[in-house]
């Protein structure tokens, strides 16, 4: 079938066959297909939506676009963790090390932040001296040796989501349930992994609103993985506020840190270790939910897990004393307080508004050549719910000295919703589906 | 509003404004909006639509893309026709002499053949030393002179159209009223008419095959018209079989001097009558529909209106010794029968099969750089209704001889359908909106 009628068969509601679907995104790939056919498909997708099958096919032609690693060598269950994207979501930089020091195997290609969210990477970064662009061989003998390894998207892994995505970026074609799994499964699907986690996040600051479009796309990413024969389980959680207190590079490593010591904010402790009790039953380390969550308590409590990271920091070439002594990581020479105008309750905090109070500091990405640095930040003090007083500091702001100053502090003030009464208390963590 | 933003909020169905539209299409014409912008767009359209304000920005914006002839220094008003298009269509040729000497100044900018649907260009070029690339100079002479110019599309006229139109071809974009009428509408406005006529199809030789398709095809573009300040008039007329009988460009070129004569068949001659007189009517050369008529029949029967065929093929370059002796128009040597296999009654006729029985045969082209032969073609010597005995030719065939006549003479032996009954009668003219 020629790109034209495939278009045109999307267009009309009809059926596209998974040959047709391989062939086309092949074509694409390889530069048969131009963009502006492809853009029209995707438009047409919107309106349309991909079939189940379709879905698989499409997905499956994205993985297969590139190479796809093969990791049944290393022997244990190779399971990743997926989050959807947050403020503050430093879950990655815990679960990896924990999940590790739990016998699972952790294979796990991030990306770097973009707007209003952050990204693995860069956090990853600001540990003196920590490499996340190891080859495809040492990203493999460190699964095999530390059991896990963290690195960035390599240009042989589904390149065919690199060109689409950067696509659909520029056509208003981004916020399409179907094609966001199929992004999210090729890049995962591809990095070897038997069985993955989801953490589908809802709320304001998060790319789902409402729990009806993440209950969607968690299903979607699931079938999407199924009918590649993995075990794929999401829990949809809450991004209504940032996770946890820290917002900033160098300062969420610490928070990091700190959760595997036992020390960190409830709710960030709380999904590092839901979602990584999801990844030990996965990998057959538990069996029933309970032991899981027992095993990757047990890890922080005698601080394996802290032992697993420094190990895992010092693999990847950084310097593991960081992070026995939080100091030596980079630190802005100033804080400065975002106080409150008036007393009451705090009843809400835009969490996009955070995001891009961050990245107006530096501490993110506007665009993706964008300098960032890994010092700047946000100690959130008060949380939703927190009873504030007049003049009482509702979050410090880790700066250098500059112009930003000022916006940022307007904008996290504006960020803050207070009330005379406590908001109802919303759960973190809404359903497990899978 | 950038690019993005604009088919972000065509795709989500909120309106689109005047001065935005005008700038996307700017930038597109430019070069500015790259062509996968432009095909989201145009697909967001196809789902959601034009607003009738939309409508008349988005043509108004192509329109005005490159130049608009203004033609108000030549007296009299004028007036073109348009149709959408079918087979055997050889309207223009008869009604441009026809209304001219009605009195009605004809600028008429016309298309070549392309699939299965002749042009009206390729017809005129049938005539020995007719020239169809006369410069704007030319064109507005002969507008005042003769009463009537044919010419070609110049690169200069709507020249976003251009690139609009080969990109919706190959995004299956191609089938959306607001974008079929933007298109028409744009390149006819800008010839420097003071009114239109159009002739819409429908049925099975027609891009429109249901009435209601073509009704909203008519409404649209009168719509866009009347927002620029034009008259305009639409006929729904039948093409569910080939107009007349002549298929191939100089034999249409024939049955088109036939009906200045008074000798065409009648759905031919009707057709241009009706059309021509609502041309005469819209130039303020008759009052009542009625008188209309009866200038046109007059031009017929006086011979004034072949006389003007005549001066304006002298005007273009071409022969008019050719118009007075037909013999003079390119023909093919070998004329071959397609037979009934059966008796009966003609129920139907596939148009669009003898159109692409005409593009197998060389009289029509399958791609725009398909070369054509002038003098190949058909003679339908039976037509929907007429009573058929075995054996009896149903089709004249004007050919060189060559490898394509066992398959054209396949194609239109499919094309015909014989029943036991005389099928019901067709209108020809549905209905007349505007």
């Amino acid at each position: 079938m020629r790109p034209y009628e495939l278009i045109k068969a999307k267009r009309d509601g009809q059926p596209l066959a998974p040959d047709d679907i391989a062939a086309f995104i092949a074509a694409y790939t390889r530069g048969d297909v131009p963009d502006y056919q492809m853009s029209a498909m995707l438009m047409a997708i919107y309106f349309r939506g991909l079939s189940p099958e379709e879905l698989t096919a499409w997905a499956g032609a994205m993985l297969h676009s590139g190479e796809v690693l093969d990791l049944s060598d290393v022997p244990g269950v190779k399971v990743d963790k997926h989050s959807t994207g947050g403020v503050g979501d430093k879950v990655s930089l815990s679960l990896a090390p924990l999940a590790a020091a739990c016998g699972v195997k952790v294979p796990m290609i991030s990306g770097r932040g973009l707007g209003h969210t952050g990204g693995t990477l860069d956090k990853l970064e600001s540990i003196p001296g920590f490499r996340v662009d190891l080859g495809i061989a040492d990203y493999r003998r460190l699964v095999r040796e530390v059991g896990a390894c963290l690195i960035g998207q390599t240009a042989t892994l589904a390149p065919a989501d690199k060109k689409l995505y950067a696509l659909r970026d520029v056509t208003a074609t981004v916020d399409c349930i179907p094609l966001i799994a199929s992004s999210i499964m090729s890049k995962k699907l591809a990095e070897g992994i038997d069985a993955l986690v989801l953490d589908v996040k809802t709320g304001s600051g998060a790319f789902m609103k409402n729990v009806d479009d993440a209950r969607t796309l968690a299903r979607t990413m699931i079938s999407i993985g199924e009918g590649m024969g993995k075990k794929v389980v999401a829990l949809l959680t809450d991004m209504d506020q940032p996770l946890g207190r820290a917002v900033g590079n160098a300062l969420e490593v610490v928070e990091a840190v700190q959760m595997l010591r036992g020390e960190a904010p409830a709710d960030y402790t709380e999904l590092t270790v839901a979602l990584t009790a999801q990844m030990v039953l996965l990998a057959g380390q538990a069996k029933t939910q309970a032991e899981a969550r027992a095993k990757v308590e047990t890890a922080v409590r005698d601080g394996s897990a802290e032992r697993k990271l420094c190990e895992l920091v010092k693999a990847q070439g950084g310097d593991p004393s960081a992070i026995v002594d939080l100091s030596k990581l980079p630190r802005a020479e100033k804080t400065s307080p975002v106080t409150a105008a008036r007393a009451g309750y705090v009843t809400g905090i835009d969490t996009e508004g955070v995001g891009l109070a961050a990245v107006a500091l530096g501490a993110g990405r506007e665009r993706t050549d964008s300098k960032i640095d890994p010092a700047v930040g946000f100690v959130l003090e008060k949380k939703v719910g927190d009873r504030v007083e007049a003049g009482e500091t509702l979050v410090t702001i880790h700066h250098r000295a500059g112009a930003a100053l000022a916006d940022v502090n307007d904008r996290l003030s504006r960020a803050y919703q207070l009330g005379a009464q406590p908001p109802a208390k919303r759960p973190l963590i809404l359903e497990r589906i899978g």
